[in-house]
This record gives structure tokens, C-alpha cells and sequence, in this order.
């Protein structure tokens, strides 16, 4: 996308091919399914971070998370674009008109956004995970996945160094601040495990995909360093069930859609 | 403030007096009153526009409106900050600490943000309005508030272009997408008025504020040039009571105040 001298994403002249999709380049089914386990995570994540704006507890913050929000929503539209490639299908197509067993997203960022401390623990832990999947997606063989993983690691890079701060100065903060952190450690940590697990289809794959489990050694030496400046334990839950890369999805999924997917469904096809 | 490579706010090292507002300058209460609605209506269309990340019918959409709502939001905070040096409040706690009866809102901007016709109508109506108020509030003999207005109307220009560009698109759409648009401007166009209404606060002020009715020659000039291209007749409607800037709000303010308050009253003075 190309941003004009204020920033704003020039809706008139944008397009996604020119940075980040060489058109040329057509993914392949198991690619294009890969590529909307990482796009559908961005674009959940990004429709619930939007409701911050103006709801945080600082302004500072709502621009901080509304800006976030707005780099992962770019994320999610190259993968998307990428993984309609597949099928002849537009990223719109893709975002507004699967049903819900057909999104990938993972059950962590479909997590209400709860309270404060609920967002920014589920903000930690997908902008650590995030760094590290697109660090090693940087080296992909598939060049316009390498190419989206180089643009979003720098960004989320950024996502990381905000979510550091929070976790530190909730934890560090009153003792209301501690314990709501804490809370919404119990209720979120249960959701990490997904992450790192290792579907069939990357055996498929190959070096153009990341393996999720090669991803957690680095996680959790990141979580751990900065849980120790907190003075905060790693929870060890039980892990949840997961599923959401198969299509099995947390309660809270159905609602997101269909807010997200109401407008542009009333009117299939309609050239707003 | 500061933006980073990436175009995002530096959050650890942003402040607002680095770029508008001198520190040294203290608004006078009828300045601070002035500020006030200017800031709020910012402030309550952002948050309303927020809404959209992800929801809007195109996700390419959704930037558009996130870019735009933290324009606002960015606006908002300069406005409030400068209003809070009357008194000696910050801008959160203009923001998140005064009661209904205290914000200066306009009642355009605090209508639902309804269908994707009902929100451009309203971007519309307030862009254009902004653009010329803050063209001539650039003039200002209160430096701060000319800076402030100065940086504001480049960002505003580009979304009149957004909401000229989509009206036309509505307007000249399908039949569908025009009778949506003519509901919108059926439902919104009585808030029209209250905008251009001199408040007695505006004598005391002098060439500090702009009049607001001397706005409204160039805004219909500019509404009337866009909807003989979108073949649309500008609606003539009985105004709306309005009393935005006296405090008296449409039914709608109280909700949109909870919801953006709730998190910050919960624990007042606690360090997030």
C-alpha cells in the first residue's frame, strides 16, 4: 500500500499487489490454506482491537491499539489476497463470505477482549508468538510469503515492545492492576498451547512454512525473561482443546462474525 | 507526537506538547469552553468510527475509516489537552471523567453510526464542515489553537475526499445503494444545522474562534457541487433542536459515554 504524506493509506491509488503480491505468483491449495491460518488470526485480532478506540484507559492507548489493530488488519489482507490466489477468490470474498467452520483462526484471539489486562495478555502473547513465526517466515521459500513476513515482522516487532510495557506495568503497578493481570493469565494461558502445535498439512508444506513447534522454545524464553522483570510465574494450565486451524472454534467466533460479516452480506455482490 | 519508521505513534515517547501545543500557553475559560467543542466532537466521532474496523463492506474499507478515526482521535487530544490547561486537568481526565452534561458534542456526530450509507452521510456533512472550519481556524489569533487547526485541516481534506468519493459511489451505485443513501440523508440531515449555530461564547472570543455561520456559504458551495454530480437534491429539513454546545444531547451521548468511560472510572487514579 502507499501512504500519502500524512500516513493515511491512499484508498484511491492503494492496491496490494504493487507492495507486497507479485500477481504473477498463484498459491497453491495447501500454501493458500496455510496462508489463512495466518490471515484469519490477524483479521480477528484486528476487528476486536478496533473496539479500543476511545474505550482504553488512556487516549494515548486508544491511538497505541488502534493503530495496532490497523497494521494487523493490513497483515490479514495480503495473506488473504495471497490465499484467494488459490481459488479465483477476492480477500473480501474470503473475510466476508466463509462460514465459520471455514475460518482458521486460533481460540487465543478469539477471546473476548475482556478487560484491560485480558487484552494485553492475549496482545502479548500473539505479538511474541507473531515475531517469532514471521522472523522464521522471513526465510520461506515461498517468496511473497517471505515478502509479508519481512513488512509485518517490523511492525509486530513493535506490537511486542508495547505489549512488554503493559504487562510490566500492570504487574508492577497497584494491586488491583496485579490482580486482574493475573486473572486474565489464568483464563488466557489455557489458549497458548494452539499455537505451537504442529498440523499434517505442514509435513506438506516444507520449508515454506514455519512449524509452530520450532517456535516455542524462543516463546518462552521471551515470555520468561519478561515474566521475570514482572515478577509473574508462567501459568502451566491444562490446555484447551483448540481446533480452530481444523475449523472447531471457541463460542465467541460465531458472534464475531456476524458482525463482521453483516453488512457486506446483505448485499452480495453490491458495488458499494 | 512522534511516529516511528513504521508510521505508528512512538507510545514511550510521544507527547502532545512537542508538536502543538506550547507548554508555556494556558486557554483562558472561554477558550478552553471553544476547545471543548471542537475536541469533543472529534473525540465521539472517532469513537463511533472505530466501530468499523473489519465490519465496513470492504476490509480495504476498514483502513480507510481506522485511519481517518485516529486522525480524529489525534485531533481530539490536542484540542483536550489545551482545553484541560484552563483548569489544570489532563486530556484524559476531560475524557473520561466529566459527566453528559459536560461535553460540547454536536448531535450530528453523536448519532449511530446505523448502515455504511448513514455513516459516510455523516462523515460527509462533518468533513466538509471541518475542513472549512479549520481553514479558517488556522488564522487564529490564539497561536495554539492555529497550530492545532493548521495540522487538522490537511488530515480533514484528505477525508472529505474519502466521504465525496463514497457518496458518489452510493449515489451512482445500485439501486439499492442509492435508496440507502437517501434514508441516510433523510435521517441526518435535520443534525445539519446545529453546526452553524453562533453560541453567545463567540462574542467574548472575538478572532480567537471562528463563527460558525460564517462557515455555512462555502459548505453548502461545497455539498451543493457534490450532490448535483451524485444527482442528489441537498434535503431541506426542519433543524433538529440541537444543544450540543449547552450540554443537551440526543439520547444516544449516554450510552457512547459509558462505554468509553466505563474502564477509567473503575479505578480512578490507579496507574494502568
Amino acid at each position: 500500500m502507499t501512504e500519502n504524506q500524512h500516513g493515511h493509506v491512499d484508498v484511491t491509488t492503494a492496491t496490494l499487489s504493487e507492495e507486497l503480491v507479485d500477481r504473477s505468483s498463484t498459491a497453491s491449495p495447501a500454501v493458500a490454506e496455510y496462508a489463512l491460518w495466518l490471515g484469519d488470526d490477524s483479521l480477528i485480532l484486528a476487528q476486536q482491537l478496533g473496539w479500543w478506540i476511545s474505550r482504553a484507559p488512556e487516549l494515548e492507548e486508544d491511538v497505541a491499539l488502534g493503530n495496532i489493530a490497523l497494521d494487523l488488519l493490513g497483515h490479514a489482507r495480503s495473506l488473504l489476497h495471497y490465499a484467494g490466489t488459490a481459488t479465483g477468490r477476492t480477500e473480501d470474498d474470503l473475510a466476508y463470505f466463509r462460514d465459520e467452520s471455514e475460518f482458521r483462526s486460533a481460540h487465543l484471539v478469539e477471546q473476548p477482549n475482556g478487560d484491560f489486562a485480558h487484552t494485553l495478555v492475549r496482545q502479548a502473547v500473539v505479538s511474541v508468538y507473531l515475531f517469532e513465526l514471521y522472523s522464521a517466515l522471513a526465510d520461506s521459500t515461498d517468496a511473497t510469503l517471505s515478502a509479508i513476513a519481512g513488512k509485518a515482522v517490523k511492525e509486530v516487532d513493535y506490537h511486542r515492545d508495547h505489549a512488554a510495557q503493559w504487562i510490566l506495568r500492570l504487574a508492577l503497578g497497584t494491586d488491583e492492576s496485579r490482580r486482574r493481570l493475573l486473572v486474565a493469565l489464568a483464563d488466557l494461558w489455557p489458549y497458548v498451547d494452539e499455537l505451537f502445535r504442529d498440523e499434517p498439512l505442514l509435513a506438506e508444506l516444507g520449508a515454506v512454512a514455519v512449524r509452530p513447534s520450532t517456535l516455542r522454545p524462543a516463546f518462552d524464553s521471551a515470555i520468561g525473561a519478561l515474566f521475570s522483570e514482572a515478577e509473574l510465574d508462567v501459568p502451566i494450565p491444562q490446555p484447551a482443546a483448540g481446533g480452530g486451524r481444523r475449523g472447531h472454534h471457541s463460542e465467541y467466533l460465531g458472534y464475531l462474525l456476524t458482525e463482521m460479516q453483516v453488512l457486506a452480506r446483505r448485499h452480495p455482490g453490491a458495488s458499494w
